[in-house]
């Protein structure tokens, strides 16, 4: 097969890689020796929990976060050219979804190299699943703003589209402003408007629940430092 | 455990398993006797696939499709209620995700049931990854309507919320359909506008490919009942 981009997802959290990949992606991965990773080192744990066999000192790692120049990646693509392969991986889940990655795609995409995205899990996936929600039209919005006044804003024009489209609407929040958020979600959309909660997605403590607002109210989880998507439904 | 509802995807097409699902899914199968499917053949032989020695006689399987009340629905989950586990199996992919299952899961909330998702393949997320679109902010719309003017008036309205949201816009269409559909994105798109066409994912026929409308018109490929995600993105 002709030298490609790989998309490696890695596990979310401590799970072990039975749990969450696939074996193929192990093949792919130890026929690979160019990485573009967020982070060297836990990419290298990363490659050890899936190969402990693996000889990370003949590999080549090129660091892709938000410092990283449009020449670099470009650059990073080099292998490709030469008839290596590069594998892009991510830090949690699947690269470039609400995770760098997708400029790297698009410059291979210019190039005409081809792109092979490799199975893993995506926690908005597995939440929207999970969740009981419509899922033949739903809308992943990422991180809501900020702002007070703009957030509920924000929220409230989720929760017309979603009455008004059907549409299931997904979002995240940086975990330790989780209770925040929540908080926000039950003072702003309408007592009947459907919630779900999906904490900790593939861990041990995972915790994936669908309930009104109102009932929200009740009964209001602790979500303090635990990865979160939030789901909207009516 | 406590018996659970669990959503178990399958491979897209003829894959092997090892390519599409991580080894823990076929743990969980192995462990469950109740599985609620759209089409009982197709599970059988999925079931045959993960597992060459499961005797298929022991289990018990309950048809999902649109045929079925809401009535069997509740009665689909009884098992668990009695401490056994109940698997919802989907015909390709995820379960409840573009695919029936999402009116169990509903239920299996308000009965208080446990729902956990596998982890599996899902065409539109890994479309989106190997887009190099944005993965921060998306919509999923499933199928376009059928309507000739009522569809270019939805890609007009979709290419207008891809640029005013900067949101990644992802749809799908029956695949004897998809040459039909390519001719309306080309015709209704601006040529700078750019698709993603992601076809046989998974597959070894595999194709993705990111284009600008204006050079799309230069190499337009028959995607004639092959599955397919569109996606649209500036």
């Amino acid at each position: 097969m002709a030298a490609s981009l790989f998309l490696i997802p890695t596990t979310l959290g401590d799970t072990a890689i039975s749990k969450a990949l696939p074996d193929y992606n192990t093949i792919v991965i130890l026929s690979i020796k160019h990485f573009i990773v967020e982070n060297i080192r836990t990419a290298r744990r990363f490659l050890k929990k899936t190969e402990p066999s693996i000889d990370i000192d003949t590999l080549t790692f090129f660091t892709l976060d938000k410092h990283t120049s449009k020449e670099s990646l470009t650059e990073f693509l080099k292998p490709v050219e030469e008839g290596y392969s590069v594998g892009i991986i991510s830090e949690a889940g699947c690269p470039a979804i609400a995770d760098p990655g997708a400029e790297v795609v698009a410059i291979a995409h210019r190039k005409n190299i081809r792109v092979i995205p490799l199975v893993g899990p995506s926690s908005i996936v597995l939440a929207l699943m999970a969740s009981g929600f419509n899922g033949q039209s739903f809308t992943f919005h990422g991180y809501l703003p900020i702002d007070n006044e703009q957030r509920i804003k924000t929220l409230k024009m989720l929760e017309q589209r979603m009455y008004s489209e059907e549409q299931t609407q997904l979002f995240i929040e940086t975990p330790y402003r989780n209770n925040k958020i929540l908080d926000d979600i039950l003072k702003t959309c309408k007592p009947v408007t459907k919630l779900c909660i999906a904490a900790d997605i593939t861990l041990d403590s995972e915790y994936i629940k669908t309930l009104s607002i109102s009932d929200w109210k009740k009964q209001k989880p602790d979500l303090s430092k635990r990865p979160c998507i939030f789901a909207l439904y009516g």
